[in-house]
């Protein structure tokens, strides 16, 4: 019995850890396109300050440890195509340069995501970078090595757009960062979003937002020197000597011309051409087992599409510890070759940290859940990240979003000290559907170096509860 | 409409501001016999090492701010007697001596615990202090000041013992501390304490389980020179000359002879003199609206006996936070005059930090478990709290402990970085009754600097889904 993996990264190495797990004399073999496997894409802009050191930090396991638990892994592989009909694959070895055909009775699929390479022009210019791949970041430290560039310019304001302007501007580099949309951080609620761009500032990063990037202009010798940018209804040239491109990442099923691959051009994906369903956001339609409709073909990780369990919605959430998770499905329900566990979804959980500043997420924000139908309660308070007579705490803004008919939680906002803790504390809550007087009376912990002696999260319930009455009176009055 | 609280600390405080809220016309007067209200006892031994620096910064509100909202506050005032057929109290002013009456319409008991003095040969030699109230550190600094202690002795091994022999390490000082236990910090497991005493012995303090304390010794002008102990069955003297007793605290209602109250003589507390009734715990029964079996009387905070809600047993949690929540009902209820908020219960929830260490728990330990009749199923991890890569990540154990009927989380016993916020998850995930299944696929938040990839908690639930197969194998093969 076969088992082919084709990525090696988050999805893929934990779903063959699991197959082999579940039975040891599963035949298994990973194909990676890249030198590497299990490599840390939320690493990446670490390695752009010197915060982590070595680029070999970001790997978590080598080819050669899957190959002691008797997992084969080829790296610079690509599989071209699927054949679901007779079980079998096209592979190119990009060493040798050679097309073979191999087979497989059971497939995951776990091709991840892509960095978008927007069409504008001047894309390809040299100093112009994305930041997905180990081999990305080589590229630009190694670019930035021999030229040291004093000035950055990052297009595109979420995960990796706002960790490199920290990475880069702890390296010394004077940064800019031009974002489309009227805010940084587009998944998140503005009020999270203001205080980014503020702590941005602080920092020294210039933050244009609505910033239409209409260019990178050419220097004369193929080199990037400006950005054209449309900015406040007016045209600006922005001098830079290195671009990062934040735009974003689509799933990717892998497809013949990675290279040529632009937002606005569907792409031709491997699974796709295989014949297997795409869902409304882009991604790989799977069941709850995480099976596609395509026989004996499981996906999981980034090209795969899950669901909100809060809107019940489609939802593409690519993040590594989701891909952890699937993966753990996917590896489990193709080495019994049955379904045997679910992936229920999502809630689309999300934190990072930039300088000094936590921000996270879960569920949905104000907006979003208006636009899901929900009659929508808020509260928000300012709290503090320790005990207020205990040194270096660090103010904190949460905001609860629940639902009015119900009073359940649907969604959390958090911008400063252990936004981590108090995002976790309602990503937990929403999957248990605790509503607001759950959380008013929770018995969390409390220590004077960890909090203050109420929770925001208590703390903002309790102001979800005056909300309540308001609505109660509001509605006898009106009777 | 007149509201009494006697007792102004968390509960007492909370109670008053809430019932202020919802009845703008209540009057309202809270006694307390110490000269502040608001103080946190739980800031107390930061006061030691000047990690917090004024004594007032633990005071969160004054009588003035109480006055603000017409809620008079009485302090140095002991409510001696409560007659509650006449609805009357006799109430005793420190400061002029005298004692009066007053009258109240609803009553809300909130007098909190006293420290234990342990009825030893010595207890109340020159050098020996509890700590539970500012006037407590008031002393112990004044001894400090005077007479520069280079030993100290801690008798007890639990949160204020701990935190204390941290704070005074942090002063320079020598530190032994003596439990009598086989381990310190009582009421968590004894992973997680071993933990801990090697934490402290590697920070300096010189750390004694299983240690009984036979007498302090005068050095024949009324103060502490030495500690006679009894350990690993033999005799001992320990020089020393400072003694700090962290033997534990007790439910108090506040009776006539708080000087000489022992941990083995039951005290006769104002609200049992009253008619008030004890729950098995030693501490005032109440329900779940914390009213007591006497009319238009409610009680809250550490006085008051709540429920564990994994076993549904009596349990005394006298904690900041928990009494803080319990005021708000007890506050509601009493001021509407009517059973308006209920109190679930706890979780037995517990936090605190040993110098670099954060330890936590939540729920039942392993032991507990199993005395409660669980079936008990655990899984312990290893793990870091940042990404292996990132800089700065501490080590962290976790166990979970499940019933094995149903899979559902019944316990978490934490120690090491991050402590606080997987606690809290835990807590939140017994709360919402959650099962280890739900715990391996939660939508938690990642970021390399905020932790692994998989936190923790999910990894140890990936643990225990093999306990289970194995477990279900077993059962199996015996058929």
């Amino acid at each position: 019995m076969r088992l082919v993996v084709i990525g090696g990264v988050a999805a893929g190495t934990k779903a063959a850890s699991r197959a082999r797990r579940v039975d040891p004399d599963l035949e298994i073999t990973i194909y990676q396109e890249e030198p590497e496997i299990s490599q840390s894409e939320c690493g990446l802009p670490y390695l752009l300050s010197g915060t982590v050191e070595h680029r070999d930090d970001l790997i978590a396991r080598t080819p050669e440890e899957f190959a002691e638990k008797d997992v084969e892994v080829l790296t610079r592989h690509r599989v071209e195509k699927i054949d679901p009909d007779n079980k079998t694959l096209t592979v190119k070895n990009y060493t040798t340069g050679e097309e073979f055909e191999d087979s497989y009775d059971r497939l995951i699929v776990a091709t991840g995501a892509k960095a978008i390479r927007p069409s504008i022009e001047g894309v390809d210019l040299d100093g112009v970078f994305t930041l997905h791949f180990l081999s990305d970041s080589d590229r630009i430290l190694s670019f930035i090595e021999e030229r040291s560039p004093k000035k950055a310019i990052i297009i595109g304001g979420n995960y990796i757009g706002l960790e490199v302007a920290e990475n880069l501007t702890e390296r010394g580099m004077e940064i800019s960062l031009l974002e489309a949309e009227e805010q940084v951080a587009v998944t998140y609620g503005p009020e999270v979003a203001e205080k980014v761009e503020e702590h941005l500032e602080e920092k020294g990063v210039a933050v244009f937002t609505g910033a239409l990037v209409k260019a990178l202009v050419d220097d004369g010798e193929g080199r990037v020197r400006a950005v054209r940018v449309m900015h406040s209804g007016e045209d600006a040239e922005m001098e830079t000597e290195l671009v990062i491109l934040g735009t974003g990442i689509r799933p990717e099923v892998p497809d013949v011309a990675l290279a040529e691959m632009k937002p606005e051009v569907p792409e031709v994906s491997l699974a796709e051409a295989a014949g297997a369903e795409i869902g409304p956001t882009g991604a790989i339609q799977v069941d709850k087992h995480l099976k596609t409709n395509l026989p004996d073909v499981w996906a999981a990780g980034d090209c795969v599409e899950s669901v909100n369990l809060v809107t019940g919605e489609a939802i593409w959430a690519p993040l590594g510890d989701t891909a952890n998770q699937m993966g753990r499905v996917a590896g489990t329900n193709a080495a019994h070759g049955e379904d045997i566990l679910e992936f229920p979804g999502v809630l689309d959980t999300g934190l990072f940290k930039i300088f000094d500043l936590g921000v996270a997420k879960t569920g949905l924000s104000e907006d979003a859940a208006q636009e899901a139908g929900f009659e929508v309660v808020t509260a928000s308070v300012e709290s503090v990240s320790k005990a207020g007579y205990y040194p270096g705490g660090q103010s904190t803004f949460i905001k609860l979003i629940v639902d009015g008919a119900t009073g359940r939680l649907v969604g959390a906002q958090i911008a400063g000290g252990n936004a981590d803790k108090y995002v976790d504390i309602c990503a937990t809550a929403i999957w248990g559907k605790l509503a607001y007087p759950d959380l008013i009376n929770l018995d969390l912990a409390y220590a004077p170096p960890f909090g203050p002696t109420l929770s925001p999260v208590i703390a903002a319930a309790s102001v979800l509860a005056g909300e309540f009455e308001k609505k109660t009176e509001g509605v006898r009055a009106r009777e």
